[in-house]
């Protein structure tokens, strides 16, 4: 029952879509419990999008929202690994990648909640 | 003081949308304190989405925000109610609906905070 | 480590987009520790929208993102601002925007995590 949204301002190609349904489904199993078995991804591309006043550079903001809860090292180590990722496949600098995490207490799919 | 907000991966006609307006204003009413008289909606369309790893079925990501709590039981009948509505209008998938629920403290409108 | 989403039912020009990176990158500074140098924002235009069951007028729906917590005072400061931005760079009246505030426990950067 993870989901991860990320919103970019560049196009998405269609073999980076692939690359990072891969690389992303790799890494949410760091997550104890989750896996690509139960990922959904959405991907907002082409967006207008400004960091520290500027626009003038590829960067990404990242949610990733799952039921219940994990440690602070799982999130630390999927930070490292999605702005990996973010940096292999669309080029986007570490430093220019928000990664926000939320914990959800309420979560439903075919027809019921978790 | 609700907003649900959906991203699917298909088009949505005129009439699919003007549909999902009024089931959905009529659910929300399901959570005690809320009606469509406070209701926003927002609609991503054609976002490129994964679940499972794949992409190649209709899919939608429903987020529903409140401003302050709902019980247990509100929210499993809004569910219900959700998934059916997304399967009648455009045919996804119950197995293909994730509903994530986030209760709010602070909300503003018209200049202030509820 | 804020983040401003705004999702809009109406187009916005590129002098429009500078202004309210320009308004909203001084109005985050109401929240102690925050301020543009540390500021995203992403914009969702022309969306398919409904505000008490009508779309027939402009609307956004904005999500402050923040690492951390804040009082009520800044938020209501803040609500108060970021209207009054919306009606001035938009047009949007100020009883057609909502403001859901996050606070967030979990924020990854360059890398790592806060």
């Amino acid at each position: 029952m993870p989901c991860i949204q990320t919103t970019v301002n560049i196009p998405l190609e269609k073999n980076q879509q692939q690359l990072l349904r891969e690389k992303l489904g790799k890494a949410i199993a760091i997550i104890p419990g989750k896996s690509e078995q139960w990922l959904m991804l959405t991907f907002h591309t082409d967006c207008t999008m400004f960091f520290r006043g500027k626009s003038d550079e590829p960067m990404a903001f990242v949610e990733v929202k799952i039921f219940g809860k994990a440690t602070d090292r799982s999130y630390d180590q999927l930070t490292k690994e999605i702005c990996k990722i973010y940096q292999e496949v669309l080029g986007i600098s570490l430093d220019h990648v928000y990664i926000k995490y939320e914990e959800c207490s309420h979560w439903g799919w075919n027809g019921a909640n978790f």
